[in-house]
């Protein structure tokens, strides 16, 4: 077989076959492609696109290519949960411990932030001493005697993915639905667990900008999921706006323990529940989706979900002390108010440029090399919807004095749109698949 | 400017600005554009194709990227011939010494062979000494002093193009009108020549496998070459069999010098003589198309044409004597009759197969290190529309102790299509754009 004919193949818009798929998944792991090919494959298979049942190869291929755990020993009823990225989401940290409080065993491997989102890693990275770095061993570990644990991918996940994944980043291939599936999937499917939520983002802070379109990942994740023999179900929510108030890393995890002591903000609590919901009826800890977010309540109120939030720090070396007491986490050096230009509703908020005013202030990494200030952030004072006066306070910049304040300022205010009437309502969860 | 951007606008089907072309071409010549970037974009160019206006500033742009000559001093009306390729394809032999007798000047910088095609360069390095490696001077300095001169590339001549066309052959980016023109017209211009005759051939044995593929790369090529001030005439002409009965490198050349001497087959000769047409009459030394095709009848008949072959051959270092007397060629090792296996007409003969055979003979270059033997190659017996009795020869292989004769002969074989009744004559000159 050549990889010249591959390419040929799909650039005249063939469907290749699973042999061919297989070939060129292994030769980006193994090396043997040069990446002058693998490019053109790639935006081949960008234009022409790919069918199901390649995508399912290409995702398979790629799972194969480095190490895949194996799971049923510790339970054969595991899940996790994915989110395509948005700004403000931190329904991981809310979700993982009450999943595994209502008795089911979550193995969560996350990830850094990428471009405008912000990453879970990078959030429980503001917990000092909390560790991501677990080995399979300890990560099994934690999952016999937390239920729970939140890692950064192990270096032997999915490798054919994390090279193409580098090149899809430098050739304009990486908005590509199948190209998409077999990144977020192959990595999904060699962690091991035997479903799989999720949460296929839609609008101005996601990655699809349109229903339509976050509608077509979240169809083309849930057959490849099902065709690999995984329990999936993929609900399509609004990112419109930031999540819940808080955008920046220590500022989200502290919102993130108002969520799990139930103090929480309303859209962070109803997405959590619909998929905590989910969640439980997949491992068998609910009889329904009903019964599982009723159970998902009771963790809540109970305090059981946070206790097991403080058992997940705790073992994964943080201290947990911050979480028992919030006020411990280092206030940013200053704090700015955003004032509205005008009075009105505001109608609209370009969640993109309220992410990159957070990474403006130090809350991101422009460059992969960049160091995070886990302290900054925006709080959100107004969403969508919401009424404000001319020179009313809609956010509040926590900035540090490196921070690039006065551009994160007018890049705050740009994004958010005030006009004369409130705008229609929109469902935060659009449908599930 | 980035180069992601172009290849994501090119991606997305739209069209190039002049600007983004020239940054493109440029990062190719200075090597600031990675090979994964081009490959992208080159696939990307090939499957969304380029408006007549991009291919212009590709062209321009690949042209730019190295020397560029300027032979007006020597005469405003140079004129040379280019054709896309074919099997037996020895005009530029003939055509290039007539018009140069008929007083034309005539800057020919030629190629080796390519796949299944033979190489003027090749054929003409059949002569012992013959020099294709002028320098600028020299070449200069043969055009003033004989009028013709048939040389290889200079290695300043289109940089970028070289570069890309690697690219492109391990990328299945080859097969692409705007990139095909892009790659031969930059050449071609760059190498100074004001007017242009463009042999675009169609069928078995040439790139283009249609009239239709051949009239749109005729088109483009002619499109461009004016754009950039030139004159351009395309013929679109048959090569659904070997030009002439000569297949290999000294035969081709012998077959040539009968050519020159009024004794050449006729679809050669009649090829040529439109071409030499063409050329006197844009070259100024013709009051039309069709003086300029009495012209050559007169040059050839006359013995100029076959001289002044002669002439060019000893300025570039050739041994003339083997012109005058090809008995003096060295003879292949071997004669081995080829038969047909059943009684019929010729009805078709797959010419990239009979290039092949010739290859396996020791002809042509499998890979590029390959050294050929120039007396090997095949006589054609029987072409189209002939009848021929069963176990009757229908071509001599010419081959040495190293050539792969039975595989050359089966595929000799399986190259001929015999039926019983004579299939319709095609013209051999199909139009003129």
């Amino acid at each position: 077989m050549r990889v010249y004919d591959c390419i040929q193949k799909k650039r005249d818009g063939s469907v290749l076959t699973a042999e061919e798929i297989e070939f060129i998944v292994a030769g980006v792991a193994n090396d043997t492609i040069p990446d002058y090919q693998l490019s053109a494959f790639l935006m081949a298979a960008f234009i022409r696109g790919m069918n199901p049942e390649e995508t399912a190869h290409y995702t398979r291929a790629m799972m194969a290519s480095g190490d895949v755990l194996d799971l049923s020993d510790i339970s054969p009823l595991t899940v996790d949960k994915h989110s395509t990225g948005g700004v403000g989401d931190k329904i991981s940290l809310v979700l993982a411990p009450a999943v595994a409080a209502a008795g089911a065993i979550v193995p969560m491997m996350s990830g850094r932030g990428l471009g405008h989102t912000g990453g879970t890693l990078d959030k429980l990275e503001a917990i000092p001493g909390y560790r991501i770095g677990l080995s399979v061993d300890e990560f099994r570990a934690a999952l016999r005697e937390v239920g729970v644990a939140i890692i950064g991918q192990t270096g032997r996940l999915a490798p054919a993915d994390k090279k193409l994944y580098a090149l899809r980043d430098v050739t304009a291939t990486v908005d590509s639905i199948p190209l998409i599936t077999g990144s977020i999937m192959s990595k999904k499917l060699a962690a091991g667990p035997a479903s799989i939520v999720m949460d296929v983002k839609w609008g101005s802070g996601a990655f699809m900008r349109t229903i339509e379109d976050a509608r077509a990942l979240a169809a083309s994740l849930t057959a490849v999921g099902r065709h690999m023999g995984r329990k999936v179900t993929s609900f399509i929510t609004d990112m419109n706006q930031p999540l819940g108030r808080m955008v920046g890393n220590a500022l989200e995890t502290i919102e993130a323990v108002e969520c799990l002591q139930g103090r929480g903000p309303a859209d962070i609590m109803e997405l959590t529940r619909v998929q905590a919901g989910e969640m439980l009826f997949m491992a068998g800890r609910a009889p329904s989706f009903d019964e599982g977010c009723t159970l998902f309540d009771r963790v809540i109120a109970d305090g059981s979900a946070f206790e097991k939030f403080v058992s997940m720090v705790e073992n994964q070396g943080g201290d947990a002390g911050y979480l028992r007491d919030v006020s411990r986490f280092p206030a940013a050096a200053e704090r700015i108010e955003v004032r509205a230009k005008q009075s009105g509703f505001i109608q609209a908020m370009d969640s993109v440029s309220i992410g990159i005013a957070s990474i403006m202030l130090g809350g991101g990494r422009e460059r992969s090399e960049d160091v995070i200030d886990h302290s900054v952030g925006i709080e959100v004072l107004k969403k969508c919807g919401d009424q404000v006066a001319g020179d009313e306070p809609i956010a509040i910049l926590h900035a540090s004095r490196q921070s690039k304040t006065q551009a994160a300022l007018e890049r705050y205010l740009a994004a958010v749109t005030i006009g004369p009437a409130a705008p229609a309502a929109r469902p935060l969860v659009v449908e599930r698949i």
